[in-house]
């Protein structure tokens, strides 16, 4: 038996979300990979992934794992699957890991990234990876988030869905906006983030942005452990998983 | 009477090109822009442009042009536009023009951008605005083109129809190929373009760039005025028409 990391890409647009649905009419991208798995393989293939991304949701970097008996090299098994998969779903690199590999409990820390496009129009290129915000926003406002959020903290306000998980409590390494031109980017990088937590940290700050909450309004929000203390969950498409760290 | 002037912006990868066809069943951007027209003037209208776009072709800056009787401010127009149409194309700015004013007879100079993304492994976010190209590339050989190419010249090397047009000659004006880490963008700036200029001087640059073609050999493809001398028309994808100069 051999274990096998992928790194992957994908665009999420055309997907619903990362897990295969019980409706295998939906197109998922674990779907899409095991069904390209199946057709290498000759045999069903499992695979776990380090994060399940939402529907519209992409990813440069996802990490997923596989076992398999049949020795096929794991230079072989990226360029097979890259000529079966569709043109949105790249595999970036295959290599053999240790039978105890989990692409989820194993990994250390995370990077998500979120992109606003922020003019008075759309733009064609951008919107299916991006949300688009017309609206005054005052940038140095949003840049002072990153300070309160910071940091080990029970983070239940910021999360969607309370079932599965034992703790709330993530430790938030980075939280940084970055302008360019038209682009806001917030990357934020934690060991571990709850359901929509990244997408709900940006409704956050984009609420503070447009002046409904202060700055100092945030210790209270997460005091309060109450996801209806906290922004709007900020649209999927704006949101890519860049990077598993291990 | 008034005649309008708009510039706007589209993803051509779900559109059968600019040009409505005979069958209606195939999306098309002049069909849908017509079709958000007479939404709004409660007739049919019909449209001029700066330049027909195949199928899966871009557009940053396309300029059209219509006539109405009916009086809505100019810059009610865009807003109206932009709220009907579909995500994948928007109106930049709407102005009143001159009543003899032409979008295409009164354009001095176009600017096409083609773009390669060059690389071992294609990329998932830019598949639809580039050419993948993972084999090797000369890369200075491919700047020295323009060299060659810019001036005035009789191009029909570099023309796949040869119908409907008076002349052959074009005046290049720009050239350049610029290198931005994976991303190869060449810009072409002409006093006007034959059908399919664009994609057959970017396949003849990549011919170059592979070594079928020598540098040398370009004054003979000018000279012979044959299509088949020159390299092949490059994919639609990568091509934009980013400006109308007036």
């Amino acid at each position: 038996m051999k274990r096998y990391k992928l790194v992957i890409q994908y665009d999420g647009t055309n997907y619903h979300g990362w897990q295969q649905q019980p409706n295998p009419d939906l197109p998922t991208i674990q779907g899409e990979v095991e069904k390209a798995l199946a057709l290498i393989y000759k045999d069903p293939v499992k695979i776990l992934a380090a994060g399940r991304t939402d529907s519209g949701v992409h990813a440069e970097g996802q990490v997923i794992a596989f076992d398999n008996e049949k020795a096929v090299p794991a230079e072989r098994i990226a360029n097979a699957l890259n000529s079966i998969l569709p043109e949105d779903i790249v595999v970036i690199s295959c290599e053999e890991a240790s039978l105890d590999f989990h692409p989820r409990y194993d990994a250390i820390r995370k990077w998500y990234r979120y992109t606003i496009y922020y003019d008075q129009l759309p733009n064609v290129f951008l919107r299916n990876y991006s949300w688009h915000i017309s609206y005054q926003l005052d940038l140095a406002a949003m840049a002072g988030v990153g300070k309160y959020l910071i940091g080990t903290h029970d983070f239940s306000s910021f999360c969607s869905t309370k079932t599965g998980v034992k703790t709330f409590v993530r430790t938030l390494e980075k939280c940084t906006l970055t302008i360019d031109e038209k682009l806001l980017c917030i990357d934020l990088v934690a060991n571990g983030f709850l359901y929509n937590m990244v997408r709900i940290i940006v409704g956050t700050m984009v609420e503070v942005g447009r002046g409904r909450f202060k700055l100092d309004n945030l210790p209270e929000i997460i005091a309060e452990r109450d996801r209806r203390k906290a922004g709007p969950t900020a649209p999927p498409r704006g949101l890519c998983l860049k990077k598993i760290y291990y």
